[in-house]
């Protein structure tokens, strides 16, 4: 029973259930009510229970949610079990870090393969991930189909590069190039970490604290 | 005329207006409409007017806003001219990637020093700012009193650090280690990124995209 429109608002607030809910299971938390998962993360417990229902029905009057359950029915709305994999454009501080830092895999992505034009990192390995030549990438991505392609490639090349990355059948660029990017293919989304709007939205917040 | 709560939806938007404005002033455009405005950036004319209004009088009718004057006006409300001052703790892949990519000035914040515990890094420089022992935290820090922390380091030191800037009069904790920090200082305000919240919120949209 998931409603047909989800707000953009309940699906940002949807990996932060995930993950409180996911340190409660790992803390070994087996039930926890609605209040509690509110206090816990800023919110009341109708909005959690408003949220919750735009994709069905979750916990019990009187018990409230069983922890790991839930869990793994927002990590199934959030498909994570799909085993989407990705692909890195883009291997300078900001994707070496993503490389060797982040773990894809815990948001049930897996990462085969990295891109880059500089010879010196071209056959290097970064935790498991082999760079290659962005000459390669059709090549590469006709033997491994990606779903997802990370840019952290210079703004001049963001552009060119997301074109190829959805020619070659990707659905989703995680954008971290802080420009917007130009992509009318049908079904194809964005999700830009822009790291300036991120710092100005801080100061302005610094600016207005009490 | 400022209102006195405005939404958080709006302070998110307000970057993102700043961006636009600039990128119109850097192409040399003196004006535009509110409907050529929406359409650059995904938003209705109305919805643009009404945004602005939390903030006072722009534009005229019939004239539309004048790109400089507006992106003064914005970059005044983002506190971009307060000459805000920064440190960075954790000079790892991720926090030298903001040391060498990400402009801090552009968003009108100085970054004055780095800080580290690894012995081959202190004593460094990237693009300029030297890396410190962590050790020299609060000694730096009443010699050059900074509003903002950007803390780039592993979780376990992340609400430990976190305490130490605040002690020293850090208002805002630029915070990307991926865990909710545990502050209650009055005044303070946190700015997450959230890089495994934005990933999976990109999973999401793959799964409903059409």
């Amino acid at each position: 029973m998931r409603k047909d429109k989800v707000s953009s608002a309940v699906i940002r607030r949807l990996p932060r259930y995930y993950r409180h809910l996911n340190d409660l299971y790992l803390a070994g938390v087996e039930r926890i009510s609605s209040n509690a998962l509110g206090r816990s993360m800023g919110l009341t417990a109708s909005q959690i229970r408003q949220d919750l229902s735009c994709f069905g029905e979750f916990g019990q009057q009187g018990y409230g949610y069983n922890v790991e359950n839930l869990r793994g029915e927002i990590s199934d709305i959030l498909g994570m079990k799909r085993g989407h994999t990705a692909v890195l454009l883009g291997a300078g501080n900001l994707g070496r870090a993503l490389l060797e830092n982040f773990h894809f895999e815990r948001s049930g992505v897996t990462l085969t393969g990295a891109f880059d034009v500089a010879p010196p990192l071209v056959g290097q390995e970064f935790a498991g991930v082999s760079i290659h030549h962005v000459d390669q990438l059709e090549d590469y991505l006709s033997r491994h189909p990606a779903m997802i392609g990370v840019l952290t490639v210079p703004h001049s090349a963001a552009n060119r590069l997301a074109g190829r990355l959805v020619a070659c059948g990707v659905k989703g660029i995680w954008n971290f190039t802080n420009i917007e990017l130009d992509i009318s293919a049908p079904g194809v989304v964005v999700e830009n970490v822009h790291f300036a709007d991120s710092l100005l939205a801080l100061s302005y917040m610094i600016s207005e604290a009490p």
